[in-house]
C-alpha cells in the first residue's frame, strides 16, 4: 500500500483527494493536514465525511515524514519549499497548485509575480497532464498537476494542432467553470444570494490560466501558439464546459478530423469521444475523471468548434493528481479511479 | 457472482441501481429491460453512463431468464405479475414499487385503487426496512423495499417510538424532498423554470404513503399510530429531509432519548446519528446509503423533534434495495454500499 | 412628496427598500445611509441599480436631517438610538430590526441580550403588521416592522385562533427560508458551492422569532399561546413557506375555517386566500408584497394545515415598511405596492 | 388608452408580455387569446398572476377586433396569417416569432423551411431592434421583434463593426442563455433534475437565429457578414449574455472602441456601457428591460471581446415589444418600460 498525504485536506481539492484516495485499492490516506483546522477531525469540517473519513489534521511537517507521496493543495506560491522538503527525503511530489506549472521563470514572474526558488526542482518537474506527456511522468518525483482550465482546453485542442488541421492564430477559449473552482473560502461573489440565477466572466483576456495552456498547446504544435481565454463563473457546484474555436485549415473535413482525436484518443480511458450528435455535457462527466469531447465544425465559416467537458474537482484537479500518481509508482493509470459519473 | 438484473432501468430508480450494481464485488448487473427503450443502451438514455454502462435495454422475460435476482422499478400496479414469474422460476425478487408494501389489501384498494392478485405472494412479501426488521429479510425471496418518505420517517421516530418516549397522537412529518423523486418523466411541475426558484407542499395529509409509514410505526409501537404527512418538493435533485414531531412523555429527557437512538442505531452502518449541536443534511448523504438523524427537544412546548435525512434515490430506493439483495443471498449487508458522499 | 431615507441601505432590506420606493409615486427617495460604504453610490454596491439608483451613501445623521420618515435596515441592537434621534425631531421611524417589537423587556433580555433603553419609545412604539393591528398604525411615529418569519406565521394562523377554531397548544410552525433572508454578508454556510443542492434547519426550537410570534398570536387569541418554531433553510433566494400544523377543536370543519379566514382576510389587498385545490407556493409571491394562504384540513388527525407563502424581502421586510409608511401618512395602504409577480 | 391584446398569451413571451403591459400607464390589455386555454383566466395558468391579470383567454379573431395592437407570441409559423388579418382591420401587428424577420424569402425557406404567404406584407414589415432602427419603426404597422440572441449579439458588436474597427471574418458569438427561452413546454432537456447542475451547447453553429444576426450585423456594416454561433443552455430562468469576439483591425485601441459605443450607445436609455472594470452579467438586467455591454481587449491576440447581458424575456422578447409599440403609436419610447432590476 502506498502511504498517501494530503497538505491543505481542507481546501475543495484538497477534500476531494481525501474521498478518492479512500477508495484506492492501492493506497492509503494515511495523514492529512491543514493550517486553518490542525487538530480537527476532517469530518468536522465537511460533515459529509463523518464515520467516512475522520482522520484528524496534523502538520505538513508530519504528512511528509508519514507518506510515500505527498499531495499539495495549497495556494499558489506555498509549494516550493514543500517541495524542496519532499525532495530531500526522497518523496513524490504532487503538487495541485501552480508553482511548479510554468517553465519560463520569466512567465512566472509575470503572472504570478513570483520567482523560482530552487531551479533544480523546476528542472525535475514534469507537466501531469498524462493523455498528452505520459512518458515523461512515469517514475518522476516531482509533478505539477494541471489545473482544470488548463486539462479541459488543451485537451480539446491537441490533436487538430498536432496534425496541423488548425490555424495557430486566433485560437479562442471560451469557458465556463462550476463554482468550487475558486474553493472554499466565502466571497461577495460566491455568496449564493448573488451566484443563484446570475452568469458573467471575469478575468477576461488576462486570467493566468492563459500561458500555461498556451505552454501546452505550443508542445503539442512544436510552435508558439496564443489564444483568447475568457472565463466565465456558472451557477452550478461542479464542472468546466470548454468551447474552443479554431480557424480550419483549407481542405480540412469532419471526417479528418475524427479521425485525428480517434487516433489521439481512441484508446484513453478517461476521454470519451461523443458520437456524432451528442454534445459534450458537465452533467455527464460528474464526479468522474472523464473528459468528454465533441467536435463540430462551421462549414460557412471554416470553423472548428470542439468542445469538452471535465469535472473541474476530478479530472481537473483531484483525480487526475491520483492518475499520476498511480504513474509515478508504476500502477495501472485507472486504479482507484473508475469512478461512476450519476445520471442526476 | 449473484446475477443482477433490473426491469424498469430506464427510469430513475433502475438507473441508480445499475450504477450501484456496477459497483457490487459480488454481483453483475447481468440483463436490463425498458418498455420504452427496447433495444437502446442505457447509455444512450443516460449519457454520463457512456462507457460505463452500455448495456442494451431487453425485454422483461429475458431479464427474468437470465438473472438470479429481479429488481423491479416500476410505477406502482405492474409489479405482481413480474412477481409471480419470479417466484415460479425460484427467482429472489426486489420490488422497489409499492404492490407488496402494504400488509392490508383494504388499505391497499384504499390508496392505490388495486388489489392483491397473488394473494400467496404478498404473505411470503417482506418489509424491507433493515435497520428495523433486518431478521425477517434474510433468506427471503419477495422483497418490498420501502419508498424514501418510508425510509426515512419511521427511521427518525422508532427508537423514541418503541422506548414509549413519546406521544402516539399529534405525529407529524413535514417532508422536504428532491425532485428525482418524482421521477424521469418531465412534467409542468418539474419544468425546469417553474420548479427553479420554487417551494410549495404537495398532496397535503392525503399522500398515499401515509399509510405505508403508519403500518411501519405501528409495529414498531405494537399499537396503532396515525401521522400528519405533509410532503415538499424542494428544487434539489436528490434528498429527503423529514423533520419529524412528536409530544414528549412526561419526564423524558434529551439524555434518555439519546439513548435509546444510540442503543437502536449505534451498530448500524447506514445510520449516522450527529452529535449535538449538527443538524441533518440532505447534502451530507447525497450519493451515499446513509441515513443522517439528529434530534432536538423544545422544553418549552415538550416536544421531540427528529429529523433525518436520506438520498431519495440511494437509502430512499436503489441503496436500500442493494441492502436488501445483500441480506437476501447472506452476503454483509454493507458490500457495495460503502458510498462516500462528497463534500460538493 | 414625503421623503424617505434609508439608515442601513447596502443590506439586503435596505437595498430592496431603496428599489420599491423608487417606484413610489408619494414618496421619493431622498437620502441613504452606510457605515461600510459611505460615499459610495448604492449601484457600486449592487449593479443591477445602475442608472436607477445612483444615489451616494452619506451618513446616519444626514439621512435624519434630510427626511420626513427613516427606515431603519439596520443589525439587531443599533435602532433605539437612531429612534430616539428620529423622535427628537419629529420623524416617522419605521425599524425593520427586532429593537421595537418585543412588548416585553424581559423578553428583550432572555432572546436578544439586550435592555429598553428609552422605555418611553417603546411605549409609543406600535407593531407593524397592519393586517392584524391596522388601526393601531395609522398616524404614528415609531412601527417596528415585523421580520420574515413573524409576518408568515402569525397570518396564516390567525383567524383560526381567533374564533377559537383550533386547540393553542401544539401548535407548529415548520418554516423554509430563502437565503437572502440570512442577509448580505458571505458565510460558509451561504457559500454557494455547500448551500446549492442542500437543505436543512437551524436553530430547530431556539429562533429568537419564536417569541415574536408568540406575542402576536396570544394577541389574537387573547390568551397566551406557545409554538414550536423549526426554521430551515432553502436553496432560492427569496421567500419564506410557513406550514403551520394545529389541532382543530371537534366539530370544525373545513367550511368554517374557509369562512373565517374569508371574513378576515377577504378584503385585504395583499392578502391572496388561494382557492381549493392550490397550494401556497413562494414561487408566486416573489418580487410582490402578497402573502399567499391555502388551508388543508388532515380529517384521520383532526389537524389544520395552514401554509403562508411570502417574499421575506418585500412583506416580510422592505414592502411591508413601505405599507407600514403609508399607514403613518394616511395614504392608501396599496399605493407604490401593488407589484405584479412574475411567472418565472 | 391604446387597447393592447396578445395572442398566445399562456406561453411565456406572452405571460411576459400581459405582465409587462398591465403595468403600462397608456395602454391596456384588453384581450388576450391561447388555444391550449381557451376559456381559462390566464391566472389559472400562471398562479402568480392571481388578482393581477385574471383576463379569460379567448380567441385570435376576439383579439384582432377589440384591440388597436396586437402582439402576437406563436411558434414560428403562424404569424403570416395573422398579421393579413390585423392588416385587413388596420391594426397594428408586432410579431415576437420570426416570420418577418428575415428579409430574403431563400434564407426563410433554407432555415425556416416556410415561404413568405403575403409578399406585400413583408415588404411592409420592419425589423423592431430600435437603437439600431429607430427611424424605420416610427409609425410602423408591422414590427418584426427580434428575439433573444439576435437582440444580445447585434448590440454587442454593432458600433465597432459601423466604424470599420473589427474584421469582418471570424466573428464568433458564443451565448449562453436561461431555459426560459426555451418556451413553456415541458421536455426530457427542461426537467429539473437533468438541467439542473447542467451546462452545455446545443444547434452548435447550425441554429437557425445565425442568418438574422447576420442580416442586421450586415446592414451595421453595409457589407455582408458571417459569424460562427454557438448557443448554449444555462441552469438559470432569464438571461442572455453574449460573450462576442472579433478580430481588432490594426491601430484600433480601447478608447476608440469605448468611445464608439459612447458615442453609439450614449444616449439610449435601454443600453447601459459599463466602467471600466466590470462585466456584464445576467443578475444585473433580470426583469427589466436594459442591455448592459462591457468591453474587453486581448492586446496580446488583438481580440475584442464584447459581452452583452439582456433579459431574454423583456430586452429579448416582451419588453422590446412594448419598445416596439411606443414607438409604432408615437409615444415616448421608455413609457411603461422603466422597470427596475431586483438586486438579487
Amino acid at each position: 500500500m502506498i502511504k498517501a498525504g494530503v497538505v491543505g485536506a481542507t481546501g475543495y481539492a484538497g477534500a476531494e483527494l481525501c474521498r478518492i484516495l479512500s477508495g484506492h485499492p492501492q493506497a492509503e490516506l494515511t495523514a492529512i493536514s491543514s493550517v486553518s483546522f490542525e487538530g480537527k477531525a476532517l469530518s468536522e469540517v465537511y460533515p459529509a465525511y463523518f464515520h467516512m473519513c475522520d482522520l484528524v489534521c496534523t502538520s505538513e511537517e508530519k504528512v511528509v515524514e508519514a507518506c510515500d507521496v505527498i499531495f499539495a493543495a495549497l495556494p499558489h506560491g506555498l509549494s516550493q519549499e514543500l517541495a524542496a522538503k519532499c525532495a530531500a527525503k526522497g518523496k513524490v511530489f504532487i503538487d495541485l497548485g501552480a508553482d511548479f506549472r510554468l517553465e519560463a521563470e520569466e512567465e512566472y514572474k509575470e503572472w504570478y509575480n513570483g520567482e523560482f526558488i530552487h531551479k533544480e526542482l523546476h528542472e525535475q518537474a514534469v507537466y501531469g497532464l498524462p493523455e498528452l506527456f505520459r512518458e515523461n511522468i512515469r517514475g518522476k518525483k516531482i509533478i505539477a498537476n494541471p489545473g482544470c482550465y488548463t486539462t479541459a482546453v488543451p485537451l480539446a485542442l491537441a490533436p487538430a494542432l498536432a496534425k496541423g488541421y488548425i490555424e495557430k492564430d486566433g485560437i479562442i477559449a471560451d469557458c465556463k467553470s462550476g463554482v468550487t473552482g475558486a474553493g472554499r473560502k466565502p466571497t461577495q461573489n460566491s455568496h449564493y444570494p448573488e451566484l443563484n440565477e446570475s452568469f458573467t466572466a471575469y478575468k477576461v483576456a488576462s486570467h493566468r490560466h492563459t500561458p500555461e495552456m498556451e505552454q501546452t498547446l505550443s508542445h503539442v504544435a512544436q510552435t508558439p501558439v496564443k489564444l483568447t481565454f475568457v472565463p466565465h463563473l456558472l451557477p452550478v457546484n461542479r464542472g468546466i464546459l470548454a468551447t474552443c474555436y479554431a480557424h480550419l485549415k483549407e481542405g480540412v473535413t469532419k471526417d479528418m478530423l475524427q479521425g485525428a482525436y480517434q487516433e489521439a484518443y481512441g484508446k484513453e480511458y478517461f476521454i470519451r469521444l461523443l458520437p456524432e450528435g451528442r454534445v459534450a455535457d458537465i452533467r455527464n462527466v460528474r464526479f468522474s475523471n472523464f473528459c468528454d469531447i465533441s467536435l463540430h465544425v462551421d462549414p460557412r465559416a471554416g470553423m472548428l468548434v470542439a468542445i469538452s467537458a471535465i469535472d473541474n474537482m476530478v479530472k481537473g484537479a483531484a483525480g487526475q493528481a491520483v492518475q499520476n500518481m498511480n504513474l509515478a509508482f508504476g500502477l495501472d493509470e485507472t486504479v482507484g479511479l473508475k469512478l461512476f459519473p450519476p445520471a442526476f
